[in-house]
């Protein structure tokens, strides 16, 4: 999501508790932020956080971590927490490009929704279901890798699927018409809010490898 | 697709020089049949045959085959070229559970065309994407293995994905929904004319193995 400077929201975004300072230091060992075992999933693009904040409230029992590039939209995100005590959020402000040099056998999920489709056939690369990009998220599991995927976005989709198989996960669940199907258990992203609205298909789709 | 008996069906289907009374003795010979060495292509569900006439008139240097279960369709699909020429056309009258007894590594392209979605969960081994049939086709190709379905079936695609995906075959193309795509050699079956008219999305996925 690209979005205009909003005056003062990176040192806004960066006063919050639940934004991670020191994130390059924690490679391998990210359960000491959480100070237990549990499971770490991961959301890249959290744009935000009705994803992601929805999730933390509803299982307590894992950990969350979102992945947000921009502080313009960060900081609503952290509005909306900021008076309120999730111990198992926590935020980062980076760009995903970097995301194997974070993180390192210690993800058990990782949420993609809504990506940045980067239609243009010469941006593919950009996409986080790319090859390039799916060969960074390699080393980030703890055990399977396990990736969730939810888009609108039909030829993001398309790609997507094809790039899940040329990489040799397998497809443990589908959806191409999410909200048609009963998913009560479906948390929803600002965005699916919005396009669902619409009457388009939200897509969905569960691999691993 | 069932249909109810049409008397004089079977005969007037078995009068056809188009329909090979022999088949079960062709097992690997296919291609003595068109008396050349072209691609032979296979369609699983032929109906009344508007996508195999189509292709086959098309494609003129391809053989197809079209396997049919009924009778009481394939009259109709007979009825339409019985008194043309169409040299690189021929239809098996048979039941597809067999298709491993009757072609070795001769098909090059396999059609699976608006084939019965089996909804109910415990019929799932008689979808034609099922692993059981996907088993079947296995030494059937004369190459790679190659399949090529169109369904506007929602449940009957997810489901498909998810056994191609798990029998190792790779995505090589795919759309969700054909007729918003750019696609001026789609070949209509009466299916897809039917339905794409009612505005369902159609699905296609080619996958290779």
């Amino acid at each position: 999501m690209r979005l205009r400077n909003i005056k003062g929201a990176d040192e806004y975004v960066n006063s919050s508790a639940y934004v991670l300072k020191d994130y390059e230091n924690l490679k391998g060992n990210f359960k000491s932020v959480f100070k237990n075992n549990n499971p770490i999933h991961l959301e890249i693009g959290t744009g935000k956080g009705d994803f992601i904040i929805g999730m933390a409230l509803k299982y307590p029992d894992i950990n969350f971590i979102g992945v947000e590039k921009y502080a313009s939209v960060l900081y609503k995100l952290i509005g909306k927490i900021e008076n309120m005590d999730i111990p198992n959020l926590k935020i980062i402000m980076m760009d995903a490009t970097n995301i194997d040099k974070i993180f390192a056998h210690e993800v058990d999920t990782l949420y993609l929704n809504f990506s940045d489709p980067w239609p243009k056939e010469r941006h593919y690369k950009r996409r986080l279901t790319s090859t390039e990009f799916l060969k960074r998220y390699e080393n980030i599991f703890r055990g399977d890798n396990h990736i969730i995927q939810k888009t609108d976005n039909r030829g993001l989709f398309e790609f997507s699927l094809k790039e899940f198989v040329l990489n040799n996960y397998k497809i443990e669940d589908i959806s191409l018409d999410l909200h048609n199907d009963d998913c009560p258990d479906n948390v929803e992203t600002e965005y699916e809010k919005k396009f669902s609205a619409k009457g388009n298909p939200i897509y969905k789709v569960e691999v691993k490898k």
